[in-house]
């Protein structure tokens, strides 16, 4: 992995992925005690950084490897850009996700062309069904961060932070990230270890799913004891990669750990200051900037937001911690 | 008015007013039968279009005017753009706001800085509290809609319509534009109409309040019976403008009339699909392109998506209609 790997990335994104919009509150500003940006990628293609990488790696791809298909494994915004990548490459794509998905990220994954195959998180090995999967078909297999044209991909969001942070007069500053297996804050690390030293990234999870915090605390690759039964679905994974963790560990500030109830209030903020729709994965780091100030450094934090794909429920279930 | 105007507002607005992103989505394509292109100015500042014009209102003036300050009449969006403006400008800002006017709003106006000075609806006049104010205090008015130098703020919406869609490929399309008073209609039609003139405003009202297009259809102001119980409060005005009405009247196409819940389901589907918050009022142009396809010409279709001030009570019985 390195920068030229990030850069060839942005060339073959270029008119497909969307510029995403750094958005701001003076009341965020407030609440924060320092100015907060953020970077919605709530409103990439298919809601999530995740088209990114799924564009990364199919536009990598033989014009065979692209005639076979490709496949993915994931609880949906991994399944949904890599669908959408596959398509307007026409390329078949089978993606397999757990049955506690969204609902909503199932059925978009379906519209979007791709063939959808169900497993239980709890009993079974989502990478077995995969590379099974893969084998028989002769499918290429998208992996969701462990992956260099992923991280490559979703790196690409870092190259832009680096020019939006430019323009808005910023030069240091801790930039928070969703961090689920760490492809997007190894991508986004090394893109401004390249392009902006000045911002320290930091890993933001949720409570009870905090190993890429507890890795970076030991220096070795710790699991979760869980990999269900969270609202931040989105950034559930059971330990960081073994490419982005060492990326992690060499560029990225200690990791950020959020609770459920902080990352719904930071949808409900989104909602009411931003006008944004944020799923609650997608919003761990927002709430880490409003709600843990003390944890960061600088005059600005930069907040990325990394996903809008959320039931209308869990998003009903948010706004009330508005009143 | 003329395009120099709104020419010389866009300089104004340059580094202040948000440049704001056209969204898309395949499912909404397809609702539509056409490409769907939305101008989500509800990710303008204070979340809705009426910034641009209170900004391009507040830098037109002298510094003594800035010294004295300004006034404005407003319970919703135009408070906000022109509170924020003022605030920016360091001039002190006069918001007169009706009593029942929800307190969120009120604080939100507060807190951007403006003095708020409420009255009574039942047995107050606002007209004679303002002009008494404004007359004391020789603060200048701001008026919503019918004020130069407001219609060519709101009209730097349209000159990046303009561009937007020229980078996406589109030379012929209607361009639906939620309408009230018809500062923000008028001034997008005056840009496209030098700078893309081979795009069409559409104004689009909702049920009850469909003024505009009744003045369209008869070639004179036509007033509203109601001027209020909307959902869509934001577009609800008695009559067009003195200088609106004119130039839509040389430039528009026939008006769209949408239901109240019409609205809803096109605020419902922007979350669902463009991860956006709009508010009904800021959702009829939506709807329009969504559900009246066959009210509107050509490949694609733009609609600007007004603001995105909505309460979380209105905003889940809209996400109702997604089931």
């Amino acid at each position: 992995m390195n920068i030229d790997m990030i850069r060839a990335a942005a060339k073959r994104l270029e008119g497909h992925a969307r510029r995403t919009p750094v958005l701001t509150s003076p009341f965020l500003d407030q609440i924060a005690g320092r100015r907060v940006l953020v970077k919605a990628e709530c409103l990439q293609h298919t809601g999530s950084f995740k088209f990114r990488g799924g564009w990364s790696a199919v536009s990598a791809l033989t014009d065979n490897a692209l005639k076979t298909g490709v496949i993915a494994f994931s609880s949906g915004n991994h399944a949904q850009g890599v669908a959408l990548a596959a398509k307007e490459h026409d390329a078949p794509a089978v993606i397999v996700m757990p049955s506690d998905a969204p609902v909503v990220k199932i059925e978009y994954t379906k519209a979007l062309g791709a063939q959808v195959i169900l497993y239980d998180r709890a009993t079974e090995d989502r990478d077995a069904i995969g590379a099974g999967l893969a084998e028989e078909r002769g499918l290429t297999l998208i992996k969701p961060f462990d992956e260099p044209q992923v991280i490559a991909g979703q790196g690409t969001c870092g190259l832009e932070i680096a020019q939006d942070i430019q323009a808005l007069g910023v030069t240091q500053a801790d930039v928070a990230v969703c961090c689920g297996g760490g492809g997007l804050t190894s991508g986004i690390a090394l893109a401004l270890a390249a392009d902006a030293p000045g911002l320290r990234v930091r890993p933001v999870e949720p409570e009870g799913f905090d190993d890429v915090t507890r890795s970076l605390r030991s220096g070795k690759i710790e699991r979760n004891d869980r990999t269900s039964g969270s609202l931040c679905d989105a950034i559930i994974t059971p330990q960081p990669g073994n490419l982005t963790f060492p990326i992690m560990r060499d560029h990225c500030g200690p990791g950020i750990v959020v609770t459920e109830d902080e990352c719904l209030r930071a949808v409900a903020l989104a909602f009411d200051r931003l006008r944004v729709v944020i799923e609650p994965g997608g919003a761990a780091a927002l709430a880490a900037a409003l709600f843990y100030p003390d944890l960061f450094e600088g005059d600005a934090v930069i907040a990325v937001a990394t996903g809008g794909n959320v039931d209308p429920s869990v998003f009903t279930k948010a706004l009330e911690t508005l009143s």
